[in-house]
């Protein structure tokens, strides 16, 4: 693991998250190369010293010389971008990921992957609401979880690289889950929520209500705008524990309804006391 | 109104919001009393010269004196309180409220109320996640919504003198909506956005999920710490308008669900497109 703090690095897909990626790598000393197909996003890198070299296309070259590539691309673009270009990577390479859900992309790709490289997923848990690496920024992951997420064709130095890079990236804390694990977490903490706030939306037109909205439902609301390439994909590519997610809020929601109508108000308190007893572990 | 500049206000229910209207209204200039069962209340508020007289009993004399009588205490125990003391009022008089609930009082308190004074219903609507008088404030009120809630039984003049009550009290927006109106409106805006939000807590134990929440889980669930004593009386009060405005949230989350089981992608995207269109209304 010598490369952690002298080595070249890859980034494919220069957005938000990979212009994040890029800006804090470069300041720690490392060469931060890109790939990205909009030759703006590369320009715009370049011209801010963001990074090093950019590329709108698979550069031999610089793919050559990586020794850790990060894929922060649409998982379908990512498997794709493997088959076509794998056999550019240098032998040894490290390859990582900020994919947003797991289980089937992780398998897929460590399944088609050559055997002299390996890839360790990841999930950097943050973001923004607007996008592009005109947007990205050095302090995006102060306060934020990053989730290594290994499977059992990992090796433990790759485990350990990547936690290395969770915590020199400048995240609050470093964990590790497995792909089911993950995929179960961010349906209930992520996807379900954006359900939710869509549905609140489109349940009824509300627009005459603006004027009277407090802070706790913009609150609840903030995430009910939504990229709608982005976050359908995610839904369906994540669909089983999103669903699980879903039917089991679905059915405490109707639970309460049910309360509510049967005017059970000792059994209505209860729920209300496990809900502030539950909602004192998420404080900070 | 010309006591509007000069003039002895009474305060029944020394709380939060009671003491915020105490302290704002006596830096203003009126004479403000109060009447609070909890004499460590009484004592707090005039001890920190936030009223000028305190009682913990309904004072003959100075509910004689009182020009205007706001009240902020739980339904129930409002509409019990005009049954037992309304002999008392100043002939005159003008009344209002606090409460966050209107159908299911103020047509109650209207009908029984003396014939030569007036009630006219408003909702402060602003609050905070702590409660008391220790912790009311002069500036609670500032980008908040004062909601005027009259029925046929008001006169123009009284009506006229509540929205200058919200606009002296430094509310932001003062706007008038019927009490069905009004309770639509609250159904939807809070009192369902508390049932998901507690739903979330309760449909599973999630508390290992803690270490891995981000902000927009935390912004949507900090509303689950919940005053169950509270919450609970209001919702019932407002049991039919928050069955309906459940009930339709339900029916589309339902929808939303379904189509992510179907994979349909053109229409969870038309979703999200609504949802964003939608939202912007409500961005500040």
């Amino acid at each position: 693991m010598e490369w952690i703090s002298n080595g070249n690095i890859m980034i494919v897909g220069l957005g938000l998250m990979g212009g994040s990626y890029a800006r804090i790598l470069k300041r720690l000393g490392f060469r931060v190369d890109a790939i990205d197909s909009n030759g703006d996003s590369i320009a715009y890198a370049l011209d801010n010293h963001i990074i090093d070299r950019g590329f709108t296309t698979a550069d031999p070259v610089a793919l050559g010389e990586a020794d850790a590539v990060i894929f922060a691309l649409y998982p379908a673009v990512f498997r794709r971008w493997i088959e076509e270009n794998q056999s550019l990577l240098k032998p040894g390479a490290l390859l990582t990921d900020v994919t947003g859900v797991k289980s089937c992309i992780v398998y897929d790709i460590q399944r088609i992957l050559r055997r002299d490289v390996e890839f360790i997923a990841a999930h950097p848990m943050a973001g923004r609401e607007v996008y592009g690496v005109e947007n990205s920024r050095d302090d995006l992951f102060r306060d934020a979880n990053y989730i290594v997420v290994p499977t059992s064709a990992n090796t433990p130095s790759a485990i350990e690289w990547c936690k290395q890079l969770g915590q020199i990236l400048g995240f609050a804390r470093v964990s590790t889950l497995s792909p089911e694990e993950h995929d179960k977490m961010i349906g209930f903490l992520s996807q379900l929520t954006h359900c939710i706030a869509v549905s609140l939306m489109t349940c009824s037109d509300n627009r005459h209500l603006a004027d009277y909205t407090g802070n706790s439902f913009r609150d609840l609301t903030r995430i009910a705008s939504i990229n709608d390439a982005m976050w359908s994909e995610l839904f369906l590519l994540n669909k089983e524990p999103l669903l699980e997610q879903m039917d089991l809020f679905l059915r405490e929601f109707t639970a309460l309804r049910d309360l509510l109508a049967a005017e059970d108000v000792a059994k209505l308190r209860e729920k209300m006391r496990l809900s502030t007893r539950r909602r004192a572990y998420f404080d900070r």
